[in-house]
């Protein structure tokens, strides 16, 4: 069983060398595996129900707040693509081409989308025409594809991906921008109740602002490794599109008007910050609002009394079933401990072990993932029990997620420090920025650091810009990304 | 108003001229639009929350039996496709091909999915070592792409759908076997209970059955045009699959086998059906249990009394507001026959009427899409009897459609009596068949009518094949399709 142990669990420390362990953890605890197309992922069930956990509430949400959802074409007529300006610019490169079918070719090649607003504004254009049909909040959960040639990392830089992708439509610039704050703020409770995920949230620069956007918004992450990564963005349109794809309206003057536009989207990208975050040298830990096996129950017998640990840990998972999701390792030729780790690679969150003394008392021992400390609980209490367990599991993630990122948040004063902390300390570098284009280039020349956004929170403010020390404007996060 | 209300409404019959009345209702209800990408639909918010409440429903159903959700890659190396030869035959004609990304071409071009076989079974095959893995019952929710060349139908033929597909791998023969009439209830009561829509279950002819299969089991539709069109499938795949991928594993007595494996889906097809069959020449009827409103409250009024009836209206749809999906339409300058036009076409199930004389009594008027039969409720009986009126629409809807598809079953005796029922009945000729793939072929040449199942509901078993007069083995269901 030893070599067996060693083979299943990972080898290295995910403080020495993060990236193998990443992958290590994704592969070994069966969350994922890699395919024939580089670059696409296969999810595997614990993975596909985190992001359909997650997906779902945010669902939710966006339902309770009026948002529609629509489904639209994967592919799109190349010359749609090429409407908006910026937009082709931004995504022409990325994007993988169908060029015919069975043995046709076709006249006109077709883009997979790499996100959809030029094929849904095409129709917006047609389906709106009064100010009472607005606004028209629709979205769509679906695969996009962006080939990417720099190296593939599971979930953090896929050439597949799922997603929401909210286009949404309005009357007036004031009624487009207050949805800004509404769906920031979907998106920050969902990663914080479900992934237990704390994120940065804050306006993008000029400059790293996406394709066709008047201005970008992000919720930021810090990873592990001291790399900053994008989490869920949103995007004020303005009338760039609009006027691009003659989404028009008559508004309530009678009088013709361009409408004005927001997109936003949240991916499985957040999958890969939730394994990275929590996960420890033992594997994965998943949070239990999104663990596909919430609680795992291990009985631990000797051949005479198998049957008898057997009955005591269905009669254990019974109790424990309408309410969670549970499992019943009831496998021979194991032995306990071989299991435990096994579950604890899976990152099960809640594991119940079950031997003769615990049958004999009517009770259980409950162990926790996150922390490894163990509680014994009686039959009666079982359910309470489980669920005050689950819910500091959650908590407690959250809580060491948080506490990292803001250790990893350093406000600098000058260049100088700058530059050391970014060395040595790794993370995001709070900063006073004049605002210039200028000092924004040569920073990300100088240090590879680049702005992550402009946090909402924006502390004091420093005086001076960190680059050319003229008068600030905000305090802004620099980061080395992924 | 007039000519509005005209060009709002559909324009022919749906006992006249069928294709058009469906194309027209999908439209101009709002259902769907047609796109630029030809055979690819955009689904608008009534027909995608149609979409998303069945797959869910069906979804459920699937978790509660164990079966798991996983996502694999929308493309699909060509080498994989190749591996099981009547699988490609089947696909290959039909299959896009991305054959590049950005301005790169690719050494081998990839097949946007038609179907998942063949990238799964390449998992799988590394997956799956013993008997202890499985059964292992994955399925995926997605879009996949078929470029048919034939002319494009909404939801009946497009070049893009969505579906689930389960693929599952067993240890044995048996279990997989058992597998068959678990699924096709699931599908059979989703689709009554949802859609209420009924179906013919039945197994494929070998001629019929799905590339790489061993057996096809389908559940049937016949078209209110007399075609039949196929519903959701299963398909026992044998060991076909499992030896072209090398799915192989330790079994109990710690030899290598083969696995025995099965495949199965649900599309938006189901979609078109449910809208072909209970709409009308007023436009789309939507089954409660899946209509995006389910009741429309309009309030008739003057000038004079307008703020008193929209609070009427408003405290109306309060009181339905937790338990339903409803829309209150104060839109001024249409009339209430307008708005009523309307809200029929879009096939809302419910229309609640409020004017001057119900505000006076503390009561509305609840007048259904399916009958047009108005009934009188106080506000405080007022969500029992929506309720009630609900679970009849959806009866009714099933009942009719029910009564309809038994009408359109035609057992006949001998060939003479086949013919005409074709030409002068349409649907289904209900025959005694021998078996033989030479009579299947005649007839199908001599008539245009194909084997669309042979049904688990065999009837009497009449004497001698339809075609030959030899002895008969099963009563088939030979129909027109689309």
């Amino acid at each position: 069983m030893g070599t067996r142990e060693n083979e299943l669990g990972v080898t290295v420390k995910k403080s020495e060398n993060f990236s193998e362990w990443y992958q290590q953890v994704l592969l070994k605890s069966n969350f994922i595996d890699y395919t024939d197309v580089s670059g696409c992922l296969a999810f595997r069930p614990a993975a596909y129900a985190a992001w359909e956990t997650l997906s779902r509430a945010v669902d939710a949400e966006f339902k309770k707040d009026g948002i529609e959802n629509v489904y639209f074409p994967l592919f799109i007529p190349e010359k749609f693509l090429m409407k908006e300006k910026e937009h082709v610019e931004g995504f022409a490169p990325e994007v993988a081409w169908v060029t015919g079918a069975g043995s046709s070719e076709f006249d006109e090649r077709l883009a997979v989308r790499p996100t959809s607003e030029t094929i849904m504004y095409a129709s917006y254009s047609k389906w709106v025409r009064s100010w009472r049909d607005l606004p028209m909040r629709y979205n769509q959960w679906n695969n996009v594809v962006r080939w990417e040639f720099k190296h593939p990392t599971p979930f953090i830089r896929t050439r597949e991906f799922l997603w929401n992708e909210g286009h949404t439509v309005f009357a007036t610039e004031k009624e487009a921008e207050a949805e800004r704050d509404v769906i920031l703020e979907i998106y920050q409770r969902s990663i914080r109740d479900y992934l237990a995920l704390p994120g940065i949230p804050g306006r993008k620069s000029d400059y790293e602002k996406f394709a066709g956007a008047v201005a970008s918004f992000s919720i930021e992450h810090i990873m592990p490794d001291g790399l900053a990564l994008q989490g869920p963005d949103f995007h004020i349109d303005g009338q760039n599109f609009s006027k691009a794809f003659d989404i028009k309206f008559l508004n309530e003057e009678g009088k013709t008007d361009y409408a004005w536009q927001n997109t936003y989207a949240i991916t499985t990208r957040e999958l890969g910050v939730m394994v990275a975050t929590h996960g420890d040298d033992k594997g994965l830990i998943l949070p239990p609002m999104v663990a596909h096996i919430q609680i795992v129950i291990v009985p631990i017998y000797r051949k005479e009394n198998m049957a008898e640990m057997l009955e005591y840990a269905k009669k254990v998972q019974n109790a424990l079933k309408g309410k969670y999701r549970t499992r019943l390792d009831s496998r021979e030729g194991y032995s306990p401990g071989y299991k435990f780790s096994e579950w604890e690679l899976k990152g099960v969150p809640l594991r119940i072990e079950i031997g003769a003394k615990e049958a004999a008392a009517d009770k259980v021992t409950l162990a926790r993932r996150d922390t490894g400390e163990k509680t014994e609980a009686g039959m009666s209490g079982l359910e309470e029990k489980a669920e005050e367990l689950l819910e500091k599991i959650q908590e407690n993630l959250y809580q060491k997620a948080e506490a990292l990122l803001k250790a990893s948040i350093h406000t600098v004063k000058d260049y100088q420090e700058f530059k050391e902390a970014l060395e040595k300390k790794k993370g995001m570098m709070h900063a006073a920025w004049c605002g210039s284009r200028e000092c924004e280039m040569k920073i990300k020349e100088e240090t590879g650091a680049k702005i992550t956004n402009i946090p909402f929170d924006q502390g004091r403010l420093l005086d001076k810009c960190v680059y050319c020390g003229k008068k600030s404007k905000h305090m802004a996060n620099f980061a080395r990304s992924y």
